[in-house]
């Protein structure tokens, strides 16, 4: 074991993130590409499992969100929003959203973790994995 | 910044979230919620987003585990498992997979942390974080 501090939401860790968090839920309104691929890790590691696609790799994800069209997105209102942080160095982010113009409950969640001064355009948090979906809405489970 | 390595996919560390994650979905098939649940952080932080529900913290997520019918669960088969391991306490596995008797692609994300033996119950690797999800059928860009 590292025994590295993994004290839960120092607060001004959660600040940080929660900070980091809005900037991104903006630029998806605002479709700002420039700051959605800034909160992405730049790695072929990366992944972000998305409503209606799977984008292995920051050049997936990037390609998807230049592909994506302009507008509010699908999230209409916030029914929960959990920042979990664990130490400085770790945390996700996960919030609960009611669809717009659907009666559909969407899921929002984000695996940060922030990276030494080192790693140049990686430096500071950065999302390492996401999922994006929505609750669905028939039953799998009897097949 | 704390310094902290971040080494991606040190090979043996691969290895010991692999194990985990094997007995993990064979833990699905068997419903043996004793594994299922030390494979979680016992904590009210714990999130699990599920294809029909959203479990907010361990004592929710247990209940889910055991109101789960028996039987082999969704997955028919596995199209990609990406395991990703930043240095020795913190990986994501990211599972792809075809669900069975459906025209459905699933999705599976778990976020780990390794805690320290001072955890007690919960040291070692636990899942923070996990979402299940289905690519969505009908496109909700439309609206």
């Amino acid at each position: 074991m590292s025994g590295q501090d993994l004290t839960p939401n120092i607060p001004e860790v959660v600040e940080e993130l929660r900070q980091i968090f809005e900037r991104y839920e903006q630029a998806l309104i605002d479709k700002d590409v420039d700051v959605l691929d800034s909160t992405f890790w730049q790695s072929p590691h990366t992944i972000r499992y998305a409503l209606h696609e799977n984008g292995y790799g920051f050049d997936e994800i990037h390609a998807h969100r230049v592909a994506r069209p302009p507008g509010p997105g699908i999230k209409e209102r916030r029914i929960r929003l959990e920042i979990l942080t664990l130490g400085r160095d770790f945390a996700t982010i996960n919030l609960e959203f009611k669809v717009r113009g659907k009666d559909l409950i969407g899921r929002q969640s984000q695996t940060f973790v922030r990276f030494p001064a080192s790693e140049g355009i990686n430096r500071g948090w950065k999302v390492v994995a996401a999922h994006v979906s929505t609750v669905n809405e028939t039953p799998l489970w009897e097949k």
